[in-house]
This record gives C-alpha cells, structure tokens and sequence, in this order.
C-alpha cells in the first residue's frame, strides 16, 4: 500500500464526462489499496470566467476579494468530483483550504503556502475516504482566503504530498510525460522515463510546460517523488509517464536531456549608457521592485568611449512596464536611446551531463553556426546553455539540436 | 445613526451592471452615516447551472458536497461587490460563512441557522467597512458548508440582523413591496405600508413571492423590523416599500389585506378508503417521513357504507413521489382508486381584521358563487380562508374578491 496524491488540471476536469473519467482514474488507483488525495483545479475556462468578472468590476480589483472569487472555481470541481467518486462506489470527502488549513503568506493572488495541517486528510484517509483538495488556494494568518497564482495547483499537489509523506504526486495532464522537447513541434521527441530534479527546474522555467516551475522546488526540497502521467492515455500505468526524482536515482544519463524553446521574452537595449559603477544596480533593481524578471543580461565592453551598451530580456507582458520604468530612470542612469526587440526566442539545452562533459556549448554553437543561426545573446548555467536568436530560426534550432544532442549517441 | 441590514437577491446582482448599481444603493445607505452589512444571493441563474452540474454528475448526489458546490455562487458575488463597494470609496470584506461562522444544523441542503456570531461582523463595522456577507450558507458543527436551500438568503438576513442588533433589515427586491394582490395580473393592486408578521406569514405561504416564509419566522421570533424595498426602482426610500411589522404598529388596519392565488398544489383524492381509526394518521404521517408537506386536508363523511373519501393538496413538484407512496400502504390502508388533478388553484384573503370581523367567510363565499365560481375544498386559519378552485378560474376569482375586499372600503 502506498499513499498517493494524484492531481488533475482544468482541462482533465473540464466537462462532467472528464470529471467522471477522474473518477474512474482514482477508483482503478484506490481499488489497488491505495490511501489516496486527490488535488484539483478549476474546470477549464472557469478561471478566467471568473478572472473577466473581476475585470469587469474594476481593473483595480481588490486582492483579497479576487481571491475569494476565484477560489470559488476549484470549490466547484472537488465537490463534483467528491460526489462522483460516491456515485462510483468510493467514499470521498472534499476538503476545502481553509478547512485543512493550508496556511499560506499574506500575499494574495501570489501566496506562498507555510504550513499544511495534516490531521483532518489523515483522518479522512483512516476512514477508507478519498480526500478531495482544491489546489491554488489556502488561507492566511488572518484567516482570509488566499490563492498561489496561476498554475499553483501543482505546488498544492506536491506541498501536500510533503505534508503527509506521500509515496508519490502523481502530477496527470494532458500529455504522458516530459519530453526531449515539445512532442508538437518535433516528432521526434521522446518521452524521458526519469529526470532529475535540477533538469525539470531548468525545463520547467524555460517553457516546457509540463509542470509549474515552483512545484519542482517543493518537490526537490522536500524530495518528493514526482510523476507525470497523462489523465487522457489509457495506458498501463507501470510503463507510461516520467518520474521526476533525485539526480542519482537516474542511471542512465545522457549529457542533454533536453531541448526547450520559448517565444515569451523580449530583449530590451540601453544604447550609450555612461559606464560608471552602480549604474547596472540602479537598471535592475528599479526592475526588480516592480516585479519584473530579469533574465538575460549583456553588457558590451567599452573601449573607446565612457558609455557601454546593455542588453536584458523580460517577459514580454512586462514590455510596456518596463519601458516606462527606464524613462524614469532616466536621471540617474543617463543613456542615448532604448531599443526593443521581441521577436525573439529563447533555446536552451538542459542536462545535468553537462557538468562533467566539457565541449558541450562549443558543439551547441558550431551546430548553430553550421545552420547559419546568428546568436544574439548566451546565457549558461552549470546545467543548461540558453542563447537568444532570431524567433524565425526558433525551430530549426530546436530541431537541429536536438538531432545532434538527444538522438546521436 | 442606525445599525441596517440590506439583502439583495440574484436578480439584483445578476449582472456587473446590476452590482454597480448594488454598490450605489449600498454607498447611499452609508453616506447617511449608518453602519451596513450587505447580505447577498448568487448572481442571476448561477445556482441554477450549479445545480444542474450536480445532477449531470448523479440524481443522487452527496448532500455534503452539493452544499459545497452551490455555496460557491454567493462567494463570487460578495467578492464582486466587496471590490465594487471598494472601487466606490468605500471600504468593504467580505465575511464567507465560515468566517463568521454561521452555524447551523447538520442538515445538508436544508438546514436551519442555529447561531451566528457577530465578534467579526461587529469588527468590521467599527472598523468603519460594510460587511458583505454571502446569504443561504452556513457551516455545521463538523465544519462542513451548508446550505439553507433555496430562498433562504431572506433568512440569513434577518438572522444576521437579530444576531448583530440591526435596527432594520432591508429585503431589496425586483417589486418596490408587499402589495394587496399580485400586480402583474391584478392591476388595481395597492402596495401596502405596513403588514403584520403574521398576515406576511400567511402571504408568502400562499403564493406571495416577495419574502421567504422562513426568513418571516424568524423576523417575527426576533422582532426584526422588515422593510421590503425596491432595487431597482430609483424613489424617495422614506415613502417606498413595506414595513413587516408587529401587528400594534399598524393603525390602519382592514379587514383583508391580501389576497392570493397559488397553482403550486394538486389534489389527491384516495376512493372508498376503510373508514376506521389510525388511518388517516397511517396516510399522512408516511407522506410527511418522506418529506412532502400536505396542506389542505378534506374528509367526506360516510353514512351508508363502512368507506369514506379523503381529499389532499401537497406540491405538484411531489405528485409522483406521492403516488408512489400511496401503492406503497396500499395493503395497511385499503382503498378503492386514487384520483389526481393538477388543474387547480388555491385562492386565499388574509388579514388580522379578520379575528374581529365575523362574516368575512361569508360574503367571500357569496362573492364566488355570484360568479358561479365553484369552491372544491376550504381550509381556514385565525386571519385567512383558503379555498380551491379550478384553475381556469383563478385571474377572475383573484379580479372579484381584490375588488370587493380591498377597494370597497
């Protein structure tokens, strides 16, 4: 017998028929004699139905009472599908946030969960019950309801499964499991059995979209066994999926495990900036206070001259926000003029191989060259190379590396 | 500076248009230096798809979780309004029912307020913030949500009002009162000034939609001051409405007060029943273990034979349920055949004038037969007659005894 948190996105429970297909998912897990919490999300659509009401209301929508609203959502979904798991045969038990509690950070709409009471699911599991959560919401300590963001249901899956020393949190989604690279745009992607945590952090926040980036961080702090299954493949589940676990629980590594694109960035040039120390603090910390990522950053040498150029990425929702920030600055950080680019895309390759087999950004960027890709930008990290080319060449990149680094061995 | 109460229902907040105008009523009660709690129903139509989602899922779903999925409409429009009223310069929380807590029986989907405390509420409002308070929801002593079942945002209001003190508890509505008869079909129907708990009572027992029964009870237990308002109509609020009242604060009181007409019922009929002790008592009491409320009751006496005839009205909606129940004592209650007819309709004059006036049976029984309007079955209480009709007759039986009783003054 294992304890087991399954969690299930919108669109797995986006219809009845969907959320009776769950049931039936979590009756053929339970009837293996598993304990077994089931975390959910909001049926699809319905967040940002009720997103498009708060907008309507004002666009300055009071935080606390945006929380109580869309928290409303995954309310819905663990009730019906509580009720469903009944209808089945299965005892069940929704158990909403602020009834476990989930003790979460006073920031709403971003909260970080604190603290999970485990006594009410474990009781609900003595009794032969299947616990049903709402993902993405918890409360404060000031007893009002809060939500993690967009995408937190996966961090509520593995936050719990950490509370309750699960076995596994099986993480179902709409594909069987994490890829070489996105399946949809290289056939010959191919699924991984196993990834270490450090990779699917890397992956995670460089566009595949498999999993939430702050769920692999509970997950790895905690060590959590994460497995990603599909809620959709009528597969046997021994076979399918990947489990995203401990880099030395992984035997058979290969020196790039994978290969992520993403068009979400866009790359922001301050030209003729006076060069002088604190200068790159100011850009980046007035950028920082207004929640706005950085990721890449260049900074050309000068040599003639006492100005230098420099280059960062943003997401480019942020585009607008950040353009009016530098125009702030202005005063203070004194440059010619701001050029911006967003067609752009962002390759990175990811492997904790890289590590210990040198010469792999060399091969990276003969391949490109090789294939006339002009590298913008290059950014490394001791597990993944990600460089900025133009969005045009996005998928021959991918391709060509992928061929090279994922299939030649 | 009073202390009030204002309920809104679903159609009142059916739309962001509709809540932006809540928030204007809301803000204008505040502005005159009053202390508001905000009780509010779902929007328009959303307990109705939620409600349908259930029985997608099963015609047998868990009560709990029912209760868990419906009360999720009132939390998105307390939120709504909360960020509305606080877009409109004032300062607003919502308080879900757990959060008060609003206890109540352990009855799922029908259950009943047992107490509610005002620590928070009273909180807020000497924090100088409107309280907006989700209507109809509860949580039991295990700490699971209830709901109240339908209708009883009424309900949470004037308990809500009794538990903090409120001077008045304002029921705003889509008709600007309690009128004398329905408006929609009786044109020369007056909006009363003042009604007494006890003729409300009988009202909206009968067919009388302005108020829930419930929420009268509970009003006249605690003498809640009721004010039934407008929402939508823009008048002076010091002469619109009706005040619900103790019956010693009305000085002008007539005879009737009200009349009404209901097409809810259908009579049962029961032929050639054994006539002998314990069986009506046998008939009755198995229809109210299945919980369907019988209200008219008519025996036939029996002179010749040893069998009698027995006449009952209960709600159409539990017709089916009630025939089934009727095969079912078959064998203790012996009958010959059992009739049924939906095509009637309960007409009823109320009115506490009625205790010091005798007669009143009797003209409103000459009145009906002047136009050859054939009564079937009469039932009367202390301050109403209640008396059912065919239902083609109804409009003009509810046109004859609105004119003699009310205009003829």
């Amino acid at each position: 017998m294992s304890r087991i948190v399954m969690k299930f996105g919108g669109t797995s429970v986006g219809s009845i028929d969907r959320i009776q297909n769950v049931s039936n998912i979590v009756k053929s897990v339970y009837d293996e004699g598993h304990e077994v919490v089931v975390v959910l999300s909001a049926m699809a659509g319905e967040t940002d139905r009720l997103i498009n009401l708060t907008k309507d209301i004002s666009d300055n929508f009071s935080p606390e009472e945006y929380d109580v609203v869309i928290s409303s959502g995954e309310q819905v979904s663990v009730g019906l599908l509580a009720a469903a798991l009944n209808e089945n045969g299965i005892g069940a038990s929704s158990c909403l946030g602020w009834q476990i509690p989930i003790l979460t950070s006073n920031d709403h709409k971003s909260a970080r969960i604190e603290a999970i009471k485990s006594e009410l699911i474990n009781k609900i599991l003595k009794d032969k019950k299947v616990c049903v959560i709402p993902g993405f919401q918890g409360i404060t300590s000031e007893g009002r309801v809060s939500t993690l963001g967009r995408g937190g249901s996966d961090t509520s899956a593995v936050a719990i499964a950490a509370a309750i020393n699960a076995d596994y949190c099986d993480i179902y989604t709409d594909v069987d499991g994490v890829y070489t690279t996105d399946p949809n745009k290289v056939p010959e992607a191919k699924r991984l059995d196993k990834v270490s945590y450090e990779e699917m952090l890397e992956m995670a926040s460089l566009g595949a979209k498999v999993l939430q980036t702050r769920s692999v961080e509970t997950a790895m702090t905690n060590n959590v066994a994460l497995r990603v299954l599909s809620s959709f493949a009528n597969e046997n589940k021994e076979d399918a999926g990947t489990i995203v676990t401990e880099e030395d629980a992984i035997n058979d590594q290969r020196v790039v495990t994978g290969v992520t694109s993403s068009l979400n960035d866009c790359k922001i040039t301050l030209i003729g900036v006076r060069d002088k120390p604190g200068i790159a603090a100011k850009i980046f910390s007035s950028l920082s206070e207004n929640n706005i990522n950085v990721d890449m950053i260049v900074q050309n040498i000068s040599e003639s001259s006492r100005t230098t150029d420099i280059t960062f990425t943003i997401p480019k929702d942020d585009l607008l926000d950040a353009e009016k920030i530098m125009e702030q600055i202005k005063d203070d950080v004194p440059y010619e003029s701001l050029l911006t680019d967003s067609n752009i895309a962002k390759i990175s390759i990811i492997g904790v191989g890289m590590r210990s087999n040198a010469g792999v950004a060399a091969k990276m960027f003969s391949i490109l060259s090789e294939n006339d890709i002009n590298i913008d930008v290059i950014s490394t990290s001791e597990i993944k190379i990600s460089i900025l080319i133009s969005n045009e060449q996005a998928e021959k990149a991918v391709n060509m590396l992928h061929q090279s680094f994922i299939l030649d061995r």
